[in-house]
C-alpha cells in the first residue's frame, strides 16, 4: 500500500517542463514555445535540456535526453522537438518511463534511448483534437508550439492528467540501430554515441562492468582502434586514468566520464579534433589489453 | 462592465519579464540585468526571447519581438535593448500594445512592427528621475540595466504601475521603412524580413491571403524572383508545399511557415546559402505563376 | 541590535542559484546541474553567469563573476565550475562575502577578483561526506553536477545552513597575479582584464579617479599603448567620449565602462580585431596626456 502510495506520487507531475530541440536560440522559436507554455499556467517551471541539437540529428537529439533527464526529479515533462518529418504520418506521443519521466515528441526515434534504459511505462498518443492550441489549426509546419509546448505544459501543471493526452499506444517506440557494447575474443566492441565537444573528449557506451573483463588497472597501457563503418580511423595506445590530472598535459587517455561510460580524452587538449574522430551511429570502438 | 473588466484584467501585468539583446551570453551583461530584475521582486519569472540579435540590428529586434510577443499571455513584459544610440537624444518609453503587451525599450526603431501589427495603446517615456537603479547615476553606457531592466522588473512585478512609468507621449513610435507585401499586375510584391537562419529558410511578408491571388495550388510550381536593391540576386522555379515531407530531399519548395507567411526552402537544406539570399530592408521578392 | 538584525538577513539565503561553467550549452551537462539543483527544492530559482567561459579558463571565470554578482541580491548563491584540475588536491569551497553574496567553486583562481573586491566574510570547505549527491560516488569527474550543484542548491533553499557546508578554513582564497592599476611618473599603468566581446570594445582596470590624475577632459586626445608581456601591440591616440554618439562612425574613443572602467571602443566597429588588442594576465596598458 505504501509502495502503490509512493509509486503513484512519484509519477505525480511536478510543474516542471523542460524543452529540448534543434532550433537554437539565434530566432523567436524556442521563446514562443516557452511564452505558449507559461500561458497555460502561473505555477509553471521552464528550463531547457539544449536547443542546439544539430538540424535533423534524432540520434542526437536522444542522446541528449537519456543523458539528462535521470537528474530531473520523478514527474518532470520534457518537450523534444526535433522533428525532420513534420508533416507526416509520425506519430505524436507522450512517453511516461518507468522512473517516472513524462517525454512529449514525435516518435521519430527521438525516444531510442530513453525507452531503453529508462522503461516504458506507457505510451499515448497526442489527441490533437483537443491538444493542440486554438487557433492554430493553419499552421502546418510549428507543431512544436501549437501541440508539444502547449500539450507539455498542461500536463506539467496538471491542467490534463496523463490519460488525457490521448489513447494509450502499444508499448514501443520508433528506434534507430547503433552498435551495442560486447565483449568478444578478449576485446570489448562498442559505440561512440556522442562526443563532449566542448572537450573533444570522445563518448562510448562501454560500462565499467564491461570494461574489467579486459583486466586492465590504473595507470596501465591499452589499444584502441576506433572504425567509421569500416575504414579504420584511429589506433593507438592510450592509459587508463582515473582523472586527466594524473596523466601529463597533452598525453592520450582513456577514464570513466560522468555518466560512467569509457571515453577518450588528451589531457589539456581535444581528442577528437587530433585524429578525427566523431560520433554517430556509423562509429566503432575496439579495446584490448 | 464585463467587458471593462476583463479588458483591464488582460492588461493587467502577470510577473512575466522576457529579455531581448544584441549581447550575446558570452559575457555577462544578460546575467547582471536579470540580478537587477530578480532583486526587485521575488515572485518575478525571468525569460529571454534572444540574445543574439546582430549587433545594433534594430530591424531584427523589431521583428523577433512581433515573432514572439503575441504567443506570450497578455500582460506580459518585454525588454528589448539593441541600442547604438545609447546616450544620444532617443527617448526611452514603454508601449502598452491594444493586445495588452508592454515593450520597454529605446525608442529607435525597435517598435516598428510590434506597433504596426499589434497596436498602440498608450506609449510613455520612462521617467529616469524616478525609475533608475539606484547609484548608477555616474553610468553612461549600460542603460539596460540600469533603467530598463530596472523598470521592466518593478513594471512586470506591479511595484509600480503603468502611469508611474511617466509621462504619457503621442501614440506614435519610430519606424523603419521596409517593403510591404502588394499585389500588381498578377505579381505578388512583398518583403523578405528575416531568415530561419537555423535551417537557412528565407520568410517573406506576404500572407496567405495575398498568395491566394496567384491562385496557385498546392503541388504547382511557382516563378520566384530575389533583389537586393535593384540588383536581381535569384530567379527560379519552386513547387508550392503544404510540408517539407511532400517534396524530395534537395528540391526548392515554397510554403507557409509558423506565422503563415510565405516562405522558401530546401527541403532538408539551405536555400540562403545555395542561392546567397539574405534577408533585410533591402531585400524584395516576386512571385508569379 | 537593528543592524545585526539588517545583517543577518542581508545575508540569509534567497531561493536564488546562479550558475557559471565553461561547459557550453551545446550538451546536456548544465541541464543536468539544473536538474540536480530542482530536484532539491520547488521554491529554488535557477539562473546563468554565463557558460560560455572558454576552456579552462579560470581568469575568465573570476573576472564574470565580479562583473555580474553585485548586481543580484545579497543571499544569492553562485556555482562555478571552471575546473581543469578536477580530481585533485584543490579545495571545494563555499565562499560568503561580505556583501551577503555566496560562492560555490573549486578554489583555484576563480575567487580571486570576488575576494579582493567584494571582501571575505567567511570561507568553508565543502564535507563531501554529506554535501554530494547519493549514488554519485563512483563518479570521478562531474563535481560540478554531484558537489557543486547539489551543495549550491541545498544552500540556496536552506536545506543546509551555511555552517553545515563544512568546516571553517582560514580566510584566504587561491589568487591569480594580474597588473594592477597604478599611476606613476604622470603615467596611468593598467591590466586588461577582459574584451566586451560581443562589440570588440577592450576594458581596463583602471577606474574614475585614478584616471583622473592624468587630467584629461571631456573631448580630449590621450595616448595609449597596449603590451603583451613585452611587446608593445598597439600604440595610438584616441579621444576620451562620455557616449559613442559623441565620436564619428569610425573613430577610436576611450570612454567609461557601464563597470566604471577605463575602455577603448571604435565607434560602431571592432577595436580589438582591428589593432589585435586581446586580454588576460599577460596585457598591459599605459595612458598619458
Amino acid at each position: 500500500m505504501l509502495l502503490i502510495l509512493f509509486s503513484l506520487s512519484s509519477f505525480s507531475q511536478n510543474n516542471i517542463l523542460v524543452f529540448q530541440s534543434d532550433f537554437g536560440l539565434k530566432d523567436g522559436a524556442v521563446s514562443a514555445m516557452k511564452g505558449v507554455a507559461a500561458g497555460v499556467s502561473a505555477n509553471i517551471k521552464l528550463y531547457d535540456v539544449t536547443h542546439e541539437v544539430p538540424a535533423y540529428n534524432i540520434w542526437e537529439a536522444s542522446y541528449r535526453l537519456v543523458q539528462t533527464a535521470p537528474y530531473w526529479p520523478a514527474g518532470t515533462v520534457f518537450v523534444s522537438v526535433v522533428d525532420p518529418g513534420v508533416g507526416t504520418q509520425r506519430k505524436s506521443v507522450v512517453l511516461l518511463t518507468k522512473t517516472g519521466h513524462y517525454f512529449v515528441t514525435p516518435d521519430n526515434g527521438t525516444l531510442t534511448l530513453v525507452a531503453e534504459q529508462m522503461g516504458i511505462q506507457e505510451i499515448r498518443e497526442i489527441d490533437e483534437a483537443v491538444n493542440r492550441r486554438k487557433n492554430s489549426n493553419e499552421s502546418y509546419t510549428f507543431h512544436g508550439r501549437d501541440v508539444y509546448a502547449f500539450t507539455g505544459a498542461r500536463l506539467a501543471s496538471k491542467v490534463i492528467s496523463y490519460k488525457e493526452v490521448g489513447k494509450k499506444l502499444p508499448a514501443e517506440v520508433v528506434t534507430i540501430p547503433y552498435q551495442k557494447p560486447t565483449f568478444e575474443k578478449g576485446e570489448v566492441l562498442g559505440g561512440i554515441p556522442i562526443l563532449d565537444i566542448q572537450y573533444g573528449n570522445v563518448w562510448t557506451n562501454i560500462d565499467k562492468p564491461l570494461f574489467e573483463k579486459l583486466n586492465v588497472r590504473i595507470g596501465e597501457a591499452l589499444m584502441i582502434a576506433v572504425f567509421k563503418e569500416n575504414d579504420k580511423i584511429y589506433e593507438g595506445e592510450v592509459r587508463y586514468v582515473n582523472t586527466f590530472a594524473e596523466a601529463k598535459e597533452g598525453s592520450d587517455v582513456g577514464y570513466f566520464n560522468s555518466l560512467l561510460n569509457f571515453s577518450l580524452a588528451i589531457n589539456m587538449g581535444n581528442f577528437s579534433e587530433k585524429y578525427k574522430v566523431f560520433s554517430g551511429n556509423e562509429w566503432r570502438i575496439v579495446l584490448s589489453k
